[in-house]
């Protein structure tokens, strides 16, 4: 009745679900809406976009898909905070950027075997996942789905 | 190698992460402190903190572990918004219940075998069950840790 491939589909479906409230909330948003902050003086709503692209980019090499597609968007977007960099790719950049790695990602989610799953992710050794194998693929999913719901909680706080 | 007992470890490893998180965050709130919002106008953290107890309670049933500790927390959390009722459980009692609630879901999620995950939850019929599997008790611990999260990333800018 259960197997492997039940849970990972539950995990798929989750994350599927958390992508298309993201693009609902942030799809909608005109040029000068993404400028808005979540709370004053936070960041505002094209960095968390920003921030999640980057960070999903960062998903492909960590699930073997091959390299990001997107690398310069980290500067802006991850290690440095909002508000702190003289340039920050455009609205239309981040809109674009966020379809072209999510639907990259969907699609490498489809070849992938409920097995591939199991498999260890780029950023550990062979020999610490011999140590602990559940640094591997499905805990990512699970891992950047939440970190993905987490930044929708404080998104939703700009829309109005 | 992979076996259903791993995506169901990996599931439970993500959600005491968070649940690490929020003992972290909401736990070391003074009487004070937890009457801050989170934005101007926004939930309080004692509001997010009972939402999270009372949406933990519910777990309970929905799980097959019992009855609900905790009923009463959802006219003041989960019904109304924040602030429209004239008394709601106090700091010590959303603490005290808080952790009453996670010990005991860790408790019952100790003594579930892995394929008791693939068990349909107490919300599904067993009619709607036998046309959607997907809608079982792992379904309800990653949405619930999704839940989870969204409110933490709300709730960590109440902190300063």
């Amino acid at each position: 009745m259960a197997n492997e491939g039940s849970y990972v589909a539950i995990g798929l479906k989750v994350w599927t679900a958390q992508i298309e409230r993201a693009d609902k909330l942030f799809g909608r948003l005109s040029s000068e809406e993404v400028q808005r902050e979540i709370a004053p003086g936070r960041n505002r709503l094209l960095y968390l976009w920003g921030h999640l692209t980057a960070i999903h980019d960062a998903m492909l090499p960590l699930l073997g898909m091959g390299e990001r597609l997107h690398p310069e968007f980290d500067v802006a977007f991850v290690s440095n905070p909002d508000k702190s960099q003289a340039a920050i790719p455009s609205h239309e950049q981040v809109r674009q950027a966020w379809n072209v790695v999510n639907a990259e990602l969907s699609k490498g989610f489809e070849k992938m075997s409920w097995s591939d799953w199991a498999q260890r992710h780029s950023a550990v050794s062979e020999e610490d996942f011999a140590k602990d194998t559940s640094r591997n693929r499905f805990a990512i999913l699970l891992n950047r789905t939440n970190h993905l719901s987490y930044h929708l909680g404080q998104a939703v706080l700009g829309l109005n």
